[in-house]
């Protein structure tokens, strides 16, 4: 027995090492006394052993002292479990250790937060003590499931022919649209470098280096005002940039990649085998969201004929007044109820709505002040349009839809949850495809880009060219697309505009003249001068991906040492004071903010 | 012929697919005009393929118009090349395209670096231009070369049962002792994140949280001044931390995996089958180095006693005054020259030393000033100790062996080189184990740590308690050790001091209070009171062994987009200005420093 602290680890042993004299080391998950004798479950990595020490035993002295989350050495001989005490559902359940010697490696004080058991505790003090928190079964689980899923996204690139390139951490502000952390330079007096909030552009650049395929599991750093479903700081994309394709190219490459990892740690769960793609518009219309969550099986569709003129003077005044105006039905499977569509209505209410009408069927009738008003025939039209059964209900929503699609994309999700319709064992995916390539900005009345600047517009050169209208900028669509999984956005991405002259066309249109794309985006746009072939790309969330995967309810739940809410790392301090040396060197005063009053 | 712009890559054909209809898309890497007949070199990332396009080709005039990097499509057949024309040394050599179309993708600028033929370019100019520069050949091929690199100790480490974490990068100053990139917080006004000079803390706090087995290829950042061997701002290291080990299972773990990279890469370059382990103070004996070249074979000896007493008045006189002195020898086989000799001598004096004093062996006699002062029987004895021959000559370096070893170690170096004993078809490599735990600050006449504050002690806490005097101190040996090969450190590491309270004794010898350990490492000595597990591990430079393994003279070959020597990023222009909004959100101001006068 030469090794010092071990010969197993405790998930190891197993009823054909009965007899073996072994040492095992590893912490103190839980003691208990029986009548005298000391059984202690001691936990590693690898799994969890029952070590036994009695009164006869030169270890017992020091059995007695130890306490939860010591790290112990034990010598001891491996023997069968009393009949009646095999635990199957421990893998090293079939035998326990009978301990000669125990040697305490490490004591631990009171546990502020224990590991036995998962209790719940305030964040703030887990976070504190992450180091205990991660010894959790549950954490050390979802972390070792993270690892294993970018072990299995980084296999398959490689294996689809990417190569993995680290990019710059250090750099310059990149043009994602949030806020950039800056870090300031010491040999250039106010100047600063920033932390990439993407790759985007040395993805590019890569690509006009002429490295083809690149691949990277990627920080990414972005200083956002708290928000519950973001971690403050950094998170990880798979990030992906291909060139000489189409759009459809990086669909066929990357479709099976992330089918394939959704498979591999489905555990049982159904992954949609062939990713539909929706066009945006058609995702606006039929699920309110262009991130729709497509195991709800409600269906919007456009019924604005059948109020034109109808009994529903409300619906009716406004088709009448503005030919924008459009009523859309969120049929309600099975909720053809009085209770369910007032519960709904209700809602709506809370959700700062007037309401939410509705006609539900029952009885061969259709009832609900809308059904009444409208009267049989049009109510009849509706369901028959519908496919809508006896017992089924149907929710309207009327106006510019516009202004209204959200609203209508909240009420499906809504009922869809209400009425369990619901399909919680499913990762329903799909390509959500030609996002416009400009949307309105209402508060500055003017045109913006709506996604990503540097997509290439669908047409082209030629396309940018033969818009002369905002309404046909608006109608304008990019190569661009999103992966959508259950209602969340796990991957985006496009095909880019390589093309100078073009790039330059698209941030005019978008009131940004050569010299803003020359100062923002200089390093790119000077690449693009000098031979850069067409090239495309995505992102993919792995940290949203993972949650998913695992069934987190809260990002901080796949992440190793995340920070608090309000950007605090409080295990190690962070941010912390730094000494006036270090602001000299930096050449750098901190300005106390005048206090609001 | 459905692909928009390639069905093989310019890699792929061969001579099977003579007659074929294909399509080509890449660079124009040079165009040659033969009588009228125009030749295209056509590159992508996979090779180089040969493009023909002669008058009567439809293909003629666009081909006519396409200039170096240009970005072309080529529709061709694929022919074979005519007899004397076959390139064996290109993999499609055996073939060539008759274009019938070509498209232009993306036309070039005149080319500011110049891609074909590698020729010289200030370095400013090739990092303004990077993406041109990473076309060239060698750098190309270089990085293509780091990613294998890395992706050989990914596969070896997770082979070897480990896992891959990645640590977080906005953190808290870490204690490795070189100065911090600070971040300002925005949410915390006069606060600061750092980014990690490596993920010490961290990868020492997963061990504390139970995760066994951990590596990285880790981000590390540090502030430093411009050093020739070093890149300014982020480096790669392979970071390594195991649990329950001792520095035996280290390196029995590590070496197999060091050696297997560099026996992967080093095409046909011999590689150390089994790393020597040199002991810090024996290095520094026999090379003067603690990170000796160990190609070059020359062996420093001890020969004091000979010169005790001896006609050379110098030494004998050095020596009986001041019992630490010591004479080292530094034997130079085939230096048996009085012009090598002297070389040597004038050598020495360029590095500011009085001289090189030597006594060179020819015609079974001892020339050389020292050989007439200590006389013949002196001179054969001091031969006879180091082996050496007719023919051969032996150095001397006399004083305090801690003032003059780096010298005497340099000087070593050079006689290698100089009389070429150094063998430059193989990498060497060797653990140097037993650094000293504490060394003599001179300046401040107070004892610090060597190394690594977090270094177990050889011996432990008993090792620390024992040590009564600053001799006692200096003598104790840490379990910290290093990996070099060919001369430089390739990697560093140690078994930790996880125990508080030899935290706390070893911290107060170096003369840090508690509080300081509290202060500075609070995250991990609070860790270390809840059950921490014995372990330890390593770092290796990741940029240095691809360095050393594609044979390059600079790091900045072995990097993608790396900064100039001035810490900036000339091709995305970083660091940069901000404006004023985003210093007023981070409650900063630039404080303007006094002009040197």
């Amino acid at each position: 027995m030469t090794h010092r602290y071990r010969t197993h680890t405790c998930g190891a042993l197993r009823a054909a090492d009965i007899g073996a004299d072994v040492r095992l080391s590893g912490w103190v998950h839980r003691v208990r006394d029986h009548g005298g004798v000391l059984f202690i479950d001691l936990r590693d990595h690898y799994g969890l052993t029952q070590v036994v020490a009695d009164p006869d035993s030169a270890a017992f002295k020091v059995a007695e002292s130890v306490r939860s989350e010591w790290v112990i050495r034990v010598d001891a001989r491996v023997r069968a479990r009393p009949e009646g005490t095999v635990n199957a559902e421990l893998p090293t359940g079939e035998i326990e250790l009978y301990a000669t010697e125990i040697e305490v490696l490490s004591a631990a004080k009171e546990l502020p937060v224990p590991v036995f058991g998962e209790p719940d505790y305030p964040e703030d003090l887990r976070l504190q003590y992450r180091f205990l928190d991660l010894r959790r079964e549950t954490l050390h689980e979802n972390i070792m499931r993270r690892l294993a899923v970018i072990k299995s996204m980084r296999r398959r690139m490689e294996d689809a022919g990417f190569f993995e390139f680290s990019t710059p951490i250090l750099t310059a502000s990149s043009p994602e649209g949030a806020r950039d952390f800056l870090v300031p330079s010491r040999l250039h007096v106010g100047k600063f470098y920033a932390l990439p909030q993407a790759p985007q552009i040395y993805k590019q650049l890569l690509m006009v280096s002429g490295f083809d395929r690149y691949f990277q599991i990627a920080p990414c750093f972005r200083d956002e005002d708290p928000r519950a479903d973001r971690l403050p700081g950094e998170f990880y994309q798979l990030d992906v940039e291909m060139s000489f394709v189409e759009q459809e190219e990086i669909f066929s490459t990357m479709e099976p990649i992330i089918r394939g990892v959704f498979e591999e740690f489905a555990e049982g769960r159904k992954v949609t085998e062939t990713f539909p793609r929706i066009a945006y518009d058609d995702a606006i219309a039929k699920y309110g969201s262009d991130k729709p969550d497509l195991r709800n099986p409600i269906e919007m569709q456009d019924v604005t004929e059948h109020f034109r003129g109808s009994g529903f003077k409300v619906f009716a005044g406004m088709i009448e007044k503005d030919p924008k105006v459009r009523v859309w039905a969120i049929p309600a499977p099975t909720g053809g109820s009085r209770a369910f569509c007032d519960r709904m209505n209700s809602w709506a209410q809370g959700e700062g709505q007037p309401g939410l009408g509705y006609i539900f069927y029952r009885d061969e009738e259709a009832a609900g002040p809308i059904g009444k008003n409208i009267g049989p025939e049009r109510s009849e039209a509706i369901r028959m349009q519908l496919g809508l059964k006896s017992g089924d209900a149907v929710f309207f929503a009327a106006g510019t839809p516009s202004k209204f699609y959200k609203f209508a994309g909240a009420a499906r999700d809504r009922i869809g949850q209400e009425l369990k319709l619901i399909d919680e064992d499913r990762f329903a995916l799909a390509w959500i495809v030609d996002f416009p390539m400009y949307e309105w900005n209402e508060d500055e009345k003017r045109i913006e880009f709506s996604h990503n600047p540097f997509s290439m517009p669908q047409g082209g050169l030629a396309a940018l060219e033969a818009a002369t209208s905002d309404e046909d900028l608006l109608a304008l669509k990019a190569y661009q697309y999103d992966i959508v999984c259950n209602g969340f956005e796990i991957a985006s991405g496009g095909i880019r505009n390589h093309l100078p002259a073009a790039m330059v066309k698209a941030f005019s249109i978008a009131g940004l003249g050569p010299e803003v794309v020359e100062e923002r985006f200089g390093g790119l746009y000077r690449a693009f001068q000098y031979g850069a072939p067409p090239h495309g790309g995505m992102a993919a969330g792995v940290d949203r991906m993972v949650m998913l995967l695992v069934d987190a309810k809260n990002l901080r739940e796949v992440s190793l040492f995340p920070m608090n809410q309000q950007a605090q790392d409080l295990l190690m301090g962070a941010p912390g004071d730094v000494d006036s040396k270090q602001l000299r060197e930096l050449s750098l005063r901190v300005a106390v903010p005048p206090k609001a009053n």
